[in-house]
């Protein structure tokens, strides 16, 4: 395929620009950084009516062309979301600042002190589709850590990421900061996209967020590394020696408190020498709540409702209120089955023997690994970390919730007085 | 080009080897990864021998394809060097072994408690040449660290890495470990490596060790992440508050004391207010040494001796006993050279004036900034961090020295007693 030269100019102007925007953001100070993040949030609200007309605008072209109601409902805003924009970069103000920290110094025989310095990534590209809040959250995430950012929104939401970004420009601008801190793709053109994914020199890491076929098209088309989870497969085993009140609230709260997000439990693990006692009530709460089931024969056999479940299931995302079910006999069978079909993101053991547990925290090679507690926890807020920007299933840089720590590298600062090397 | 289908497979298989070694040597303990590296090293000084005779018969093939002496004595084995490889192995189970190293642990207001655990990346490739110890020496961090293996020697020296890799399996062997942990790619097959490079999904991180067009290619090619540095363009700058004796002491050291390292000074920067005080010390050390000198006008204008730079200087890593020098006009102007030339390697100011020093140390964007003393420090094992298996100059993951500790991930480990998410 040809690009036409004049996207693969944009692209390579915006990616020097970011460059040069991330050698003095990474220079800022907190309380300026703060101004930028405050002076935007102020201005979102008070122009709240021109990001509510545009977005009107985005929902009817695509009402136009026929995208489903959950989908629209993913671009729509109103008072209370533009509020709740707004608020979030008030909370990201308020978080503290990771770059100077010291993370380790020590001193060495020859007197030379060393320090290791938190200092921002570089320029960090975003790929995101729906929901405009997106525009504002990466934003202020990467301007927080030190980083400047080239965004990339979908199609549905051109003109509210406009208005939105607007605002941003505005509150740098406020704090005398680079406008190009912050940039957002004019076009919608695809080719743009994928000269993005080939600015290496320019672009330090990838972030897409949406669906899976737009996490795989960047991570297979990417020449830059790239932060992020394909699936989010999430398993909840219950152990032999669980607790049954446990079982059901944990396996119900994994399952159905959201379907759609990537924490919630896809496939339930039970030992077989609690399927009379525990299975009964874990079905009887997830099929109040709306869940459909697909379970093995021998899940099958503890209730007619339950259809049987194909080898597919076993590999599937549902993002829906739909539980895969299987018996497995004990923790090892659990911990292949959980090797052979889980992504690596977040999977749960219900037991009230400590050793199996430690056993499963230990032997389960996914970003994280609960015990007694519900996957829907998977959040850099729910824990403590602040926003989030995503989560990470890789093993490279940041895995789990990638937060503003995860954004930013390190330094070492080496003082002597004369040392020379003998 | 087609790929000799027998090589894709071989690959593959290798990949799926190493990725099932990586999950067992996730989970051995340090007294198990200890012993094979000593065993190991028991092994290669039984095996010396055998060792230098396999290396004899390298040296004599190299030989008939006219390699030049340098790096025949590069992959040169002797008493004194194999020696030196086995105590690098009990050097390294010396250290202590990072994984399960709890990094952070807190707790949260619902009674959760999360920790940050350190665990293996997974399963490293090392793509290197000539000396023929870094097939011990990367097998054996890798191994420390809990991750598998896959190497891929030079062809100058396949029957001494063989031979090395021999003793490094009977280690494992001995210790209860997979022989594929540490696997060594039996083809000198160019395709070979094209392979590896695209193991996604088997292969978490390529470390390419030797020259610059190795480096290049690697990183050019490489689907999966590398670490690794490619130029080592280091500077010293002399401030117009330096010390003159820690100016000659350290530019002479810096530049001297081995110029084929990656740590070596390339470029000398030295501010005009003290060209005529510092400068002439600092030459006749060089001169005296054995460096030729290449500079601008000013510097020239020095010493009849001195060379014209040409603008290829300032981006040019020499690796041999060169410098190029350039007069500046304060620390901006040293700052803006080295965000030009420099390669994000080592970079080192040498001031008495403190606040300049600190400018320099948290401006200029390197791996490692140094204040009065030596590039040449730039080193793993002069950091305090045992071994190191390269320096890497990206900012994703690792950053600077790669030690142990930076061959690892973590993982969330999240205890409750119930907990579900409001």
């Amino acid at each position: 395929m040809t690009v036409d030269q004049s996207i693969k100019d944009m692209m390579q102007k915006m990616g020097e620009a970011a460059k040069a925007a991330a050698l003095s953001l990474s220079m800022a100070s907190s309380e300026q950084k703060n101004k930028a993040l405050l002076e935007s949030a102020r201005i979102i609200r008070a122009d709240r009516h021109k990001i509510l007309s545009a977005n009107a605008k985005d929902r009817e072209m695509a009402q136009e062309r026929g995208l489903a109601s959950a989908l629209l409902d993913r671009l729509l805003l109103d008072d209370q979301r533009v509020e709740a924009i707004a608020a979030s970069l008030e909370a990201i103000a308020e978080l503290p600042d990771p770059i100077g920290d010291v993370i380790a110094d020590w001193g060495r025989p020859n007197g030379l002190h060393i320090s290791r310095v938190r200092v921002p990534l570089g320029v960090i590209g975003i790929i995101y589709e729906s929901r405009p809040n997106v525009t504002v959250d990466a934003g202020a995430l990467c301007l927080k850590s030190g980083n400047s950012t080239i965004l990339r929104g979908g199609s549905e939401c051109v003109l509210s990421n406009r208005a939105l970004h607007n605002c941003l420009l505005q509150g740098l601008e406020a704090a005398g900061l680079s406008p190009e801190s912050i940039q957002l793709i004019p076009t919608q053109d695809r080719a743009a996209v994928g000269e993005l994914l080939g600015l290496v020199g320019y672009v330090d890491v990838i972030v897409p967020r949406g669906g899976k076929s737009l996490i795989a098209r960047v991570q297979n088309d990417s020449r830059i590394p790239v932060m992020a989870h394909l699936d989010g497969i999430c398993h909840v085993y219950v152990d032999a020696d669980a607790d049954r009140e446990k079982a059901v609230a944990i396996t119900l709260n994994a399952k159905m408190r959201r379907t759609g997000i990537c924490g919630a439990a896809e496939t339930l693990l039970i030992d077989q020498t609690v399927l009379k006692s525990h299975l009964p009530s874990i079905l009887e709460a997830l099929k109040a709540a709306g869940c459909q089931l697909r379970g093995d024969k021998r899940i099958q056999a503890c209730d007619p409702d339950i259809r049987p479940a194909s080898p597919e299931d076993w590999d599937t995302e549902y993002l829906e209120a739909i539980l895969s079910i299987k018996t497995v006999n004990g923790l090892e069978e659990a911990l292949r089955h959980i090797a052979d079909h889980g992504s690596h993101h977040t999977d749960c053991i219900i037991t009230e023997n400590v050793q199996t547990a430690e056993q499963f925290l230990t032997r389960v090679d996914s970003a994280i690994v609960m015990h007694n507690s519900s996957t829907q926890f998977a959040d850099g807020g729910e824990f403590g970390m602040g926003a989030e920007i995503g989560i990470s299933t890789g093993k490279m840089h940041a895995r789990g919730p990638v937060g503003l720590e995860q954004l930013t590298s390190y330094k070492y600062q080496v003082r002597g007085n004369g040392q020379t090397r003998p």
